[in-house]
C-alpha cells in the first residue's frame, strides 16, 4: 500500500474517495439542488424511477430469486438473466444515496426490506448469488466467462459503500463484508486464479476497501486487475478475448476495445488500484487509453460503443451515427473513469468529457415521467419508431423509443444510482493549496453548496438556468478565512467572461480562478456563450463525411421529423451554412435546401453512372432541439449530423 | 397443383427445374468451361476446396457425428453446432454436381462413403439428425427456433436433387426420400404446426418434389411457406421475429429483413411454390421484395446484409461499407432467388444482379489456393488484418483475411456446391418461340456449350477473357434447323456492339437478338465496354456520402494499402475526378490528393469548431484492383468507396 498524508477534513460521503492525492469530490448531501436541469432529473428519479425499478423487479421475480435461495427452493425455472442480482444491488445503491441525500423514510424502508431479502440468501460462507451454487443450479464459479458472479458482488459492494458512507455500518454492509471476504478467500493469491468475464468486482472491492479501511479488499482488486488480459477466460462463442478485455494486460493496452461497459468498469477499477498503490505506470496506461479512445472512438454526445454486435467499441474512426450503440450504461461507466482520472490528476479534460456525457447520454435516457428509458443512444434514426407498450419488456436495446424495461435491463438501475448521487461529480476540494483548500466547480447546477474545508465551511448559493442559459451566478453565503475557488470554463466556451471582486474579464477554456476575497456576500458571475455553433467531424470519421452538427453550450442538437411538414423528409434536408445560425428556444434554426433530384432505377442497386443533379429545391428553415429531448413527442426520425448542401 | 404443357426436351440436370413456365436453365454438363475466370475457379474448387472441406469436417468430428448416432453412442459431448449436419449435406451436393460434371471416380467414391455414414444415422422412421432425438440429446423438434433440424433436411434434399438429376436414384436419394416422408408426416396439415427457425426446407422440398415428381413434397413446401410470418416461433433472446421472417407472411411483406440468408432462402422457396402452384400473387410479392431490397438494401458488390449483429439486412439506405456483413452465403442465396425469378419471368435485371454478385461476392470468397475463404465481404477495411494460422478455426466472420475454416462454417461448403454447378446459371432455353427454342446467354465464360433443343442440338464454342476483356466470340459449331440466340447486354454496358450475320451494330443494355441464320461456322462477336468508369452512390446512403467508386465491366474495383508507399495512408486519399480514369491491367489508376491538414486536439472527441483547411497535398496516382482479389497479398487496408477531393 501507498502511504498518504492524513486528511485535514473527514472524507465526503461520496461514491469515490481515493486514499490519497489531496483532491476529493463532494458528497451528494454537500450540494442541495434547487430545481434546474439536474434538480428536476433527480426529483424524477426519486419520485418515479426508484419505485419503477422496484415494481418491475418485483413483478418479474428478480427480487424473489433471493427468497427462493433463502427458502431452499432453487430447483425450478429462475426468472431473469444470470446477472439479474446486480440490478437489485444497483437499485440498493440508488436507494442508499437517495436516503443519504434526503433522509426520506420510505427510501430507507425500501432499502432495509431489500437488504433483508438479500441477506437471507447469503450462504454460510459469505457466497451470495441466486443463479449458481445451490440445489439444481450450476456450481459456483463454474462459468467465469459468462456467469457474472463476481460482477454481481462488485455491485453489492458499491451499494454497501453508499450505505456505509451515508449511515454507517448496517446489515447491508455486513452482508457485503461477508461476500467480499468470501471473494478474497476464494480468489486470493493461493486460491482460484480466475477473473470475472464482466469487470466490476475490481471497482467494488477497491472502494469498499477504502470505505472500511480494509487493505485486503484493495489488494484483491489489484490482483484482479493484474490477472486480466492474459487469456485465461474461456472463450464465448463467436467472441474473442478482447470482448472482455482478456486480450492485453491493462497496463499494456493502448486503447479501449471490446464490450464498452466492461472496458470502462475495468479502467475505473484500474485507476482506483493505481491511485491507492501509487502505481504511476498503471495510471498512465489508463490515461493513455482514455486519450486515444476519446480522440478516435467517441461520439459527439460523449457516447461510447459503436457496435450492437458485442455492445462494443469499434475500430478507430468507426463511429456510425445510425448504428451507434452508445449504451446508457457505457456513458455512466465513462463518467466513472473520467471522474477517477480527474480526481487523480486534476486535468480539466476529464470534467469536460463528463459534462458532454451527462447532458447528451445520461440525461437523454429517462423519459419525462422517469418510467421509460433509452438503452442505446444512436445519433441517427432513419424511420420513426412505433411506441412500445407501457407494460412490455423490450427485447432489444434499440428502436428509437424509450422503453419501461428491457430483457437485459442494466440501464434503468444504473441511471437511478447515478442520478441519486449526481452532485458528487459537481465539484472537488483540493487540500492545502496556497489559498488553503481550493474548491473547483466542475458542473453547473442551481443549488446550495456547503463544504467543510480545513479552515471552516464554505457555503455557496448557485443560481443558473444552465444549460438553457449561460449565466452562472454564485453568491458566497459563508466562507472560512482562507479558501480558493475556481470555475471550469468548458472547452467549447469561446468568449466566456467572469465577474468577481476584481471586475469583469474574459476567461479562456480551462480553469478560471476567482479573484478577490471569498467573503459572505461576494457575487461571482460566469457567463458562458450559448449561441448555436457549428461542429465539424474529423475527416477520418467516414460515416459522417460531408455533414455538420450544431451545438449550444454543452448540448448537442438534433433535427426530428416531427418538426417537419408531412411533405418533407429528414433524409432530403441539406444544410446551408453560408449564413448565421439562429437560436430558437434552447434549440436552433438552420437554413436547408432539399436534396438534388434523384435518378430512380427500378430493380437496380442504388448506384448510378453520374452524380445527382438538378434543382436543389426551395430554401427552408429546419428546427433543431437538444438531443437529450429527442423522441419525447412520439417516435420520430432524427439526425444529429446534417448533410451539407 | 398447376397444370403445364409437356416439355419438348428432357429436363436439364440442373439445381432448379420449375414444373412450368417454358423457360429452363442448363445442366452443369451442358457447358464445359475451358479455363477462364469461372473455369479456373471451378477447377480449384474441384481440386482443392472439396477435399479441404472433407478434411476439415473429418478432423473436427462433424462427419463422425453420424457414426456416433449409428453406433448409439450419443451421450457424450458432440462437436460442432447443432446445424453442422448441413455442412456435410452441402458438401454432398457439391460432390454430386462435380461428379455429374466430370465423372471423376474419387468424387463419386467420396460421395458414396459420405452417403453410407449418413444413411447409417437415419432412424427407422426417416428422422435424420445427429444433434437431436437420441439418447442423451434434446428431443426431436424440441427447439424449432434454433434447432435447425428441418434446415438440415432441406440441405439433404438439395444434395439428393443433385444426385438424382445426374446419376439417378441411389442410396442418397433413398435416404432423402425417407427424410422427406418423415417431415411430411410430422409437419403435414394434421401434424406439428411448426416451422423451422432457418428456412431451407421449403426450397429443398420443392425441388426434391420436382425431381421425383412427388406432389406431397411440393405441397409441404407450400405449407411451410404459408405458415411463416405468423409469430409462431418461440423468440430467441435479444432477437425479434423479423430475424427469422416470422413477423409478416411472405405474401404480405414489402422488403427483406432480418437474417439475410434466412430471408433469401425463404424467398427462393416461395418462388418455387408460386411457380409450381401458379400463385401469381405470391410470385409478385417476392418480385416486389426483391425490387425494394435491391434498390435500397444492396451493396455495390451485390452483397446483402448490413449488420453483423444478426447477420441481417438493415433498414433502407443502411449500407455501411466497413461493417458490411455481405456474407458469402447471402450472395449465394441472392443468386438462388434471382435465378428462380429469372426463370419465372425472363426479366434481365435478375441476371444482371446475379452477375454483380458472382464477380464481387462469390468470386471474392475463395483464396487462390481454394483453401481459405471470406465469410463476410466488407467494402472497407480500415487496418490491415493479421494472417490467420492455416490450421486455425476462425471464431468470427470478420477480420479482413480469408480463413481456412470458421466456428460457424457455412460458407466454404456453400461455395463448393455453387461453384460445382456454376454453369447452370449461364444460359436459359426458352421453348417454342417463333424461332423454335431460343437460347439466352446470361453469363459469359469460355467454353463449349451443347444444348439439346426441340429440333436438335445447338453447339457453341465461346471464347472470351471476360471479365478481364470485353470481347465475347461465339462460334456456332452445330445447330438445328430452327433456333434462336440472344445475348444479355449488362446494364452497365453503355456502348456495346454486336457483330453477327447482319453486320456490326450498337446494342443497348438488355437483350441483343442475334440476327441471321444460326448455322455451323457462323461467328458472333459481342463487344462490351470495359474502360474504368465512375459509379456514384445514391445520396440517401449516408455511410458513403461524398465518395465515388470505380468499376470496370462487371468488376467493382478497390484500393489496397499494400499498393501505397509506406508514408501514405488510404484514409488520407482524396480522389480527383476532374480528369479521365486510366486503365491499368484489369484495374485502374485514379488521381488523388491527400486530405487537408488536420487540427489535432489531444484528449478531445474528434469534432472541431471549424472544417479542416490547408494545403491538399501533392497529386498522386492511386492504383485500384478488382475487389474480388483483395487481401490476396496479405492483410491490407482496403476501400471500394473513395472520398472525393
Amino acid at each position: 500500500m501507498h502511504h498518504h498524508a492524513p486528511r485535514s477534513t473527514p472524507p465526503p460521503a461520496a461514491p469515490v474517495v481515493p486514499l490519497g492525492g489531496g483532491r476529493r469530490g463532494i458528497g451528494p448531501d454537500d450540494l442541495r439542488l434547487t430545481g434546474g436541469f439536474w434538480g428536476e432529473l433527480q426529483e424524477r428519479n426519486a419520485n418515479a424511477t426508484l419505485k419503477h425499478c422496484l415494481e418491475w423487479m418485483e413483478r418479474l421475480g428478480w427480487i424473489a430469486n433471493f427468497d427462493r435461495v433463502a427458502d431452499g427452493d432453487t430447483g425450478g425455472p429462475r426468472p431473469g438473466w444470470q446477472f439479474s442480482d446486480s440490478e437489485i444491488y444497483k437499485l440498493a445503491e440508488a436507494l442508499a444515496w437517495e436516503y443519504g441525500r434526503t433522509g426520506e423514510t420510505w427510501v430507507n424502508e425500501a432499502l432495509e426490506a431489500l437488504t433483508g431479502r438479500i441477506a437471507a440468501a447469503q450462504d454460510e460462507d459469505g457466497y451470495l448469488n441466486t443463479c449458481y451454487g445451490h440445489a439444481g443450479q450450476p456450481g459456483r464459479y463454474s462459468d467465469l466467462s459468462s456467469g457474472h458472479e463476481l460482477y454481481c458482488v462488485g455491485h453489492l459492494l458499491q451499494a454497501a459503500v453508499a450505505r456505509v458512507r451515508t449511515v454507517g455500518e448496517d446489515k447491508l454492509v455486513d452482508v457485503a463484508r461477508r461476500a467480499a471476504d468470501h471473494v478474497c478467500r476464494e480468489f486470493g493469491p493461493d486460491g482460484n486464479p480466475g477473473i470475472c468475464g464482466h469487470p466490476e468486482i475490481e471497482v467494488g472491492l477497491a472502494e469498499f476497501g477504502r470505505a472500511l479501511g480494509e487493505p485486503r479488499y484493495s489488494e484483491q482488486a489489484r490482483v484482479f486487475v493484474e490477472r486480466r488480459g492474459r487469456g485465461t477466460l474461456a472463450p464465448i462463442a463467436l467472441l474473442d478475448a478482447s470482448y472482455f478485455q482478456d486480450d492485453v494486460p491493462v497496463r499494456e493496452a493502448e486503447v479501449w476495445r471490446g464490450h464498452a461497459v466492461r472496458a470502462l468498469y475495468l479502467a475505473a477499477g484500474a485507476v482506483d488500484v493505481a491511485v491507492d498503490t501509487g502505481d504511476a505506470a498503471l495510471l498512465a496506461a489508463v490515461e493513455r487509453q482514455w486519450a486515444r479512445s476519446v480522440e478516435r472512438r467517441t461520439y459527439l454526445t460523449g457516447g461510447m460503443g459503436s457496435r450492437h454486435q458485442d455492445e462494443g467499441f469499434g475500430e478507430d474512426w468507426e463511429l456510425p451515427p445510425d448504428r451507434a450503440y452508445c449504451e446508457t450504461c457505457a456513458g455512466i461507466a465513462s463518467v466513472m473513469v473520467s471522474w477517477r482520472l480527474h480526481l487523480a490528476t486534476g486535468d480539466v479534460r476529464y470534467a469536460d468529457l463528463m459534462e458532454r456525457t451527462f447532458y447528451n447520454v445520461i440525461a437523454a435516457s429517462p423519459a419525462e415521467d422517469g418510467r421509460s428509458f433509452f438503452y442505446a443512444n444512436p445519433l441517427h434514426q432513419r424511420s420513426a419508431a412505433a411506441d412500445v407498450r407501457p407494460d412490455a419488456v423490450n427485447p432489444r436495446a434499440e428502436g428509437g423509443v424509450r422503453a419501461p424495461w428491457f430483457d437485459v435491463s442494466c440501464c434503468p438501475t444504473n441511471l437511478a444510482r447515478t442520478l441519486a448521487s449526481w452532485q458528487a461529480y459537481a465539484a472537488t476540494v483540493e487540500e492545502n493549496t496556497a489559498e488553503g483548500d481550493t474548491v473547483s466547480l466542475l458542473q453547473y447546477a442551481a443549488g446550495e453548496m456547503r463544504l467543510a474545508l480545513a479552515e471552516g465551511e464554505l457555503a455557496l448559493r448557485i443560481a443558473t438556468e444552465y444549460p438553457h442559459a449561460g449565466t452562472v451566478r454564485i453568491e458566497v453565503v459563508d466562507a472560512p478565512a482562507r479558501s480558493g475557488l475556481r470555475l471550469r470554463v468548458p472547452h467549447w466556451a469561446d468568449g466566456a467572461t467572469l465577474s468577481d471582486g476584481s471586475g469583469e474579464r474574459d476567461v479562456e477554456p480551462g480553469w478560471a480562478d476567482v479573484r478577490g476575497p471569498l467573503a459572505p456576500g461576494a457575487v461571482i458571475v460566469l457567463e458562458l456563450p450559448t449561441a448555436p455553433r457549428l461542429t465539424w467531424p474529423d475527416e477520418r470519421i467516414d460515416a459522417v463525411r460531408g455533414c455538420v452538427a450544431v451545438e449550444r453550450g454543452p448540448l448537442v442538437l438534433c433535427a426530428e421529423s416531427v418538426d417537419l411538414p408531412p411533405d418533407q423528409s429528414l433524409e432530403d434536408m441539406r444544410v446551408d451554412v453560408s449564413g448565421p445560425l439562429r437560436a430558437e428556444g434552447d434549440g436552433a434554426l438552420v437554413r436547408t435546401r432539399s436534396a438534388p433530384a434523384r435518378t430512380e432505377s427500378p430493380g437496380r442497386p442504388p448506384y448510378r453512372p453520374a452524380p445527382p443533379t438538378g434543382d436543389a429545391g426551395p430554401e427552408r428553415e429546419l428546427r433543431l432541439i437538444p438531443y437529450y429531448r429527442w423522441a419525447r413527442r412520439g417516435g420520430s426520425a432524427m439526425r444529429v449530423f446534417l448533410p451539407l448542401a
